[in-house]
């Protein structure tokens, strides 16, 4: 964690915060090409409608790819110079992750890998879970963990961190 | 969305936060006649002592109007060019909204037409609810994205917004 | 309320935040030497894990003092010139004194004393928890707004108080 990726950007905000929207704007303000991985798995109708919605709010000129597990080979596969790619989000993969029964440190390590080598711009966005009432159940408790872990661990490597609440950004970093 | 209300503020924090006490301050300083509209309605007995504890802490010098559903109509009624008006708060009149079923989107453009025309002071107070683990519960999920959304249009239209955390507020726009 | 403590530091942040981490800091950077009141007790593994992890985290150098429940006192025991103390957390004293049904106002009152007399460095760590869903439970939400309470008076009592999030300390107060 001692170099800095600098085309990175974490952008951290709550459910409905309008993180994404933000995430996209620093995206197209790039003029590079655009390209959107996104990480949710739509299991029911209620996945699928917010999916199609955040589809839908991006409007045209993004080239999308899915991927709910393969995180940093993706990112290797997708980030070039001349793109600026949005992850779209850390907390989701961390879900498919624990479901997968993967290794979250190893995976972890992998992704903080490709970040710091991904050429052009790359806009990870994550939800901040940690602010309410210690959950009852001991698996949201360990997503939890993870989730604040991945994101000190990613804020600490990337140049510029933020901090989205009703659609406006606070820079925490940069 | 385009012109902005120069009398109004949003406070955003969370539960305990000190959000009210700092935006009675907001409408205390300007010196004019002050004016509560609670959302609130009191089901209960820790509902009523949490209402009744508000209009204590607030002290006297306050005119309070009870408005649990209609309140753009309630702020277009009282809001005055003389007056500071403190609505208190958003997050409990989405919960009434819900409760009765009402046309949400409708609901919140009137409300931000009505923020928009409102001659005057306008505090507007409301929970920020969206940065714990994904509620288990579908209603819960809904009132959490109905919130942030409110949140993010209101933001887009006021020109201050602050975030009240342990009493200190954090300028986010202004 | 009116003095405060020069020496006295809230760090506030969400479940894996890095807010110890960066309480650790405050008090390494100071020279003095290194006491921990830890407050939280070991009623499972989980929990027998979590602090085991902390002292790791740590690492040598620190002299630690468990203390679930008078806090206080054992502040103005340890608190000298020539140490700075952390206390680790806040949260954790709360849930012990609503489990042994202890007056909170009057710990309060004693704690925010103790606070205001202790020479040295004070390093006070503490959870936010009010910024998810209002929680099913009513003891979650008496918890929560003992919390929120406490914030807002040790914030109003010292000098200088940080958010912590992503590991990315946001300066509130100081």
């Amino acid at each position: 964690m001692t170099s800095t990726s600098p085309g990175a950007v974490l952008v951290l905000g709550g459910a409905r915060s309008g993180k994404s929207a933000f995430a996209e704007r620093l995206v197209v303000e790039t003029g590079l090409s655009r390209h959107y991985i996104a990480t949710g798995r739509a299991f029911d109708d209620e996945m699928r409608a917010r999916i199609a919605r955040h589809r839908e709010d991006r409007g045209d000129g993004w080239q999308t790819h899915e991927e709910p597990l393969a995180l940093a080979a993706r990112i290797r596969d997708v980030a070039r110079a001349d793109r600026a790619v949005l992850v779209d989000c850390l907390t989701l993969w961390v879900t498919n992750l624990m479901l997968e029964e993967r290794d979250i440190a190893a995976e972890f390590s992998g992704l903080l890998e490709a970040i710091r080598q991904a050429p052009g711009r790359i806009v990870l966005v994550s939800n901040e879970v940690g602010l309410g009432i210690v959950p009852d159940n001991r698996m949201a408790r360990e997503f939890r963990d993870h989730a604040g872990r991945l994101h000190q661990q990613v804020a600490a490597l990337v140049p510029e961190v933020y901090f989205v609440a009703a659609g406006l950004p606070l820079k925490m970093k940069g």
